[in-house]
């Protein structure tokens, strides 16, 4: 079984700035610990890391017949408030998708309350740092065993 | 470590009726299985389920001192929309909380969306059925470790 | 044929308070009435009145398999503007609900307009006084008729 | 005693067209069904269907001193949504008046749940399909009786 | 100069009816006192009432040519807060139009405060009773002799 | 084929006044333009034009039993807007619709934007003047055919 | 019958700037024109104007007792949207009065159309221009004649 | 005279928990200062606090008859924000009310600004901590002496 | 310890106008009642009244240097729902203050329920006619006397 | 006479992915047919698809200058809500365009009714399949013919 | 060249008071700073401030004929947010006008947001200080300059 | 210093394309002039211009480490009022920013007023044409400076 995880937009800084705030995980610390996850449940990662909008709409595109893939975990980042063409994408191929966050989007400004995401999505993960990845893969694993 | 699992109304509905929808499971093997869970990680766990909303605020005033929990998990169900009562209890006591709902509040109602819970909370998580449970206990079993 | 007459808050006080505005009938006296009424077309009533919206929730499960009733005549009062918790206990019963005011809720303040129960209930009857209760009977009953 | 019932627009397409919608019954069949009923209670109707909503205002404008009608069920369809014209004339007359709706309209679009007439009615009936015009003339009946 | 003096849905029930609210005054009163104050000005009347919203259209687009009219005094009544027909019949038709009403529209229900007609009008006057024809009357006879 | 053409208020008026603003073409002359086209593609027309938005329910209900339609090509004008009425027409009779605007709805005030009307049809065009018509008959006959 | 007749901010600007929108009457040039109809009709005027809100809270104050008016003309200008504390002293005082408006604030900004100032007096009068204060002054003494 | 002082959710915390930011005053702490204060003005107090709204509905029902009490202070706590089922207690019981908060609820959540209770209430007193008890004691017994 | 007292619009008219409605104490009777009251607790008052928002500002600046107050007590009147500036000056100012209003703000019309004073004050007392006064400088008293 | 045809996010995964829903057309398809009806109307395409947002902004600045291009003919389909930045660029170059869809976006989710790319096209068409580009082409085509 | 510079509400407190939040400069040092600047660039200054609205109207009123200046910079404050006269004043005057704020207005409060002046300013600077002054009257001399 | 000039979506049209309205400046004009500013003050400038949101942020991400810049202005254009990533990237490098506008944002379309950049800026300046640059890097330059 082969995952998709995708991370939207400024992703790529964590743990290279203001480590106080986001912690010192770089994005490859928290892909290379998720990939040892998967290892441990049989699972294998593809990663894709973009700042622009259509590109994750091109990557998800992909991610079936290109690459392989059963299902996707995204976490969205700016574009969960702002994107119908991802949720479009989402919803346009036939593949189970998990929406994640490292922080509480619920505890923020009030505009990120809102995701074009999450409703076409299986569920959605929230606030539990680099584990919302680990916890949004073991939920669609989970999912994606019980329909075989 | 010992846990506080609380099931806010209609839940006890679980499995009993309309399995067709809500699955087969009752809340009883939704709660022996996440029991099970929860000693192969080495963790107790306390299992409160009320429809009345003040009973839910005393419970949760309990978990701590008179219960010995460490933290919570809690399926506010209908309260998560509407219970400013359960929200102050949880800022209240000292224990970081996990709202879970076994459906996909996002593709919902449009009043499902807003829980006065989460912000509260650590994190949310929706949409995993009886797996939301285990997902939210892992999480919180997580930054508990990482506090100690 | 059993049908449960549910009442919500601060309908007990009818009759005793206040008469020049709520008319003299106490909630006894209605449901003497509307039981005379239902034994005249062969119906029998279970009547349940709190205050507490989790009672009310216990009440409506209890309604088919414990209380063997085959539909529910509901005045949620206060509760019809703010209760998911009964609006969820409706759908999640399989047993057809009408809902009944006393007085026109659409001619009182804005926020008694909104009715959270009212979707999930074959009709809504409001503004007849006592003869609400008679006339969501009624139709009630001849909506399960027609099921038979 | 006679009554006026007023039908707003497309309620003549009852029965004729997508019976397995709306039912097999026609507007005739409704009525004579209604006037059965008003018989057996010793009341007299007088009934008017238009699609133009000033010819519902002309109708209600006439029914008491050319009609002799004491009250009015109406059934203002999708006037319901739009009509201040026949809430003002409503109001200008003086004889008490019901809405009735075949359909739940509080399970409808959004734009179905304001009604401009209800709150200068009596009180509103809706869900009920042809019974709700019973059910209305009946509750009608009961407040005109009272007052004499 | 002519002027077509446009009266809406409900107003011909004046005088007739609750004249306690109303005064005593029919709309015939009124129109006859308003033809003899457009006597002493020089001023001719075409008088028009219609419960039809499209009758108003209809009456608006015939003014100038048909009736030899220079300029419309309207009370649209209810049709006021709903009418965009009537609206666009005004804008339509090159003639100056003065919006009037009986009652201060600005100190009755939240939804008859907006105007559809206002907007495309010169003014409008509210709240003088029946002066506020005369008083429109005067206005827009003063802003058509300007453009002489 | 025969197709109903229905046009809403004021567009009666096209032509014959402000030609500078809304072009020399009459209602007439669209319509003959429009059926020489319908002629070029062996479409037969039906015209309808009515002030009164219960006159064009009416014309609504007659086109597939009365008149032979297959299909409606409506231009509701201000009803766009304001109609329940209109929109509860299209939906109860079985005939596919398409409303048209002779100019862009998009780009003038922001009340003209929403429109009852077309969720109940096949699609929406706008902007295209008379040829906003063609596009709208072209259309429907397109999908007309694809059905057969 | 003496007249209080109030100008708020920016009205004092009038004809001596931008004459090519305004018109070329200054303040005074409407003061004496309005003094001369007045005197034709046996009134007497007060007149005032501020740019400060207070100063013409204390003038309606005044109004009554310090000055002998029995009605206030006023046209609150910018104060019209924003001023809670003019309606209250219109409310305070025991003095009917009318709102004017030289332009026709129906017909600009969106926030122009609510006034805070029309629900609390005799009615509302805008779009005439300087013909604005003389309608409303004739109006007021209109009412004023008929309380007597 | 008795004094009937409820206390809604979680205001059975005080002082046991959080003493940096609620102070060290327990709930008995605040009604024994508040007894005394009580005492020394000759009025007798009865206490209630109760997470449960309904349970709050039924003691403000027992607080004339069965408990003899003049006028009631509570702390609604988040029912304040939430629940229509105490206001419409308050209104229906015959008892002045005083709604009080420990904490100033205008400078907190946007949604803490709401208050079903207060509209129904003598007035409200919010932010001085325990102080707002007294305040709100001496100012019902002010209401109350002014009454006899 | 030296307090200011603050009275807004319209408040100099109490007494004088409409005792049937605001009482017969003027607000010299209002102050004279506080200031003995405040001698009995050892506070000197300093009286301050405006029609101008922004003499109220002044005031409010000289409070704490000019006049050596130590607090604010202040009824804004109708600039509590429109004075940003009112606001901001009391939060420049390092001086405790407390809102106060003779009548139940929470009661009357919709735009008085918000306060932009409130949020920058200690807390709001509302609705004890001349008492509210005296509750709001016991309240600050009590503030300032923790604070020593 | 050259037409820019330019396809939004997700188009490029028609007829490949869901036939059952979007119909068996790919996107080649689509654009065959079209380059065939163009062809037998005299007119050129240049044909461009792109998720990303920016890359569209180029596409259409390059429009006229680059490509030669006298109009646009646009599907900017998730972008047609969320893009100011196309709006802008069709805004910025002197081309004219039509904005098409081929699902009803009226009759869809609430946030599909706003089109920020609409009021800056000549008109917008939806609703009818692939046929909806052919109809944006001829209408564009009519436009251009008509300037020349 | 001369420029005046108004100042709103409170903006005669900075300096003297809290210095820690405000900075030290005092409106005199700003004004200093300001002069000094505009000498270099050859430029005079007229300074005005005033915390009561209609005194800066009267200002605005002034600034052209009266005190000769070429243009405006105005810092409204709190006025910002409420102040339609200065809104209307700045449309009157022929005067090109710079809206400028210590702070950064779009970063506080949601009701900050919203400025009534900048629509009729050339523009809008926020943030930067007592350097906003600068960067403001820098660039209004920059606009007069291109004018000439 | 060294400071990063970004601009956003169609900025690059500026001057060659409608110059009647944006002006014969290009973005090369602006940039040479502004470099001229920047040298004549000892600032260095890095300038990137894309019509691609995630572009931009990857520029924004590179500021500092790669291009070693202490500032960035940026005009952000139709992006203002999308981008949440923009904003995000922002906020995530640590770098003072400001957002500068040719034209006036406050008095064009409603959407165009709200900014989700401006928030995590130093402060925003609109409506001075190319002079909004030298004057957002004056402003920067000296908040830079200030923290040396």
């Amino acid at each position: 079984m082969k995952i998709l995880i995708v991370n939207g937009p400024n992703i790529n800084l964590l743990g290279t700035r203001e480590p106080e705030i986001y912690g010192s995980l770089t994005l490859d610390d928290i892909q290379n610990e998720l990939e040892d996850y998967a290892k441990s449940i049989g699972v294998e990662l593809v990663f894709f890391q973009s700042n622009v909008e259509g590109e994750i709409v091109n990557a998800i595109q992909k991610a079936k017949h290109e690459w392989g893939c059963s299902g996707i975990v995204i976490n969205p980042a700016a574009y969960t408030h702002t994107s119908v063409a991802i949720r479009d994408a989402i919803s346009a191929v036939s593949l189970p998708a998990v929406e994640v966050h490292l922080s509480n989007i619920h505890s923020r400004e009030e505009f990120r309350k809102n995701s074009f995401i999450a409703p076409v999505c299986i569920g959605q993960i929230s606030g539990f740092g680099s584990d919302s990845y680990k916890l949004g893969l073991r939920g669609l694993v989970s999912v994606l065993s019980k329909k075989v």
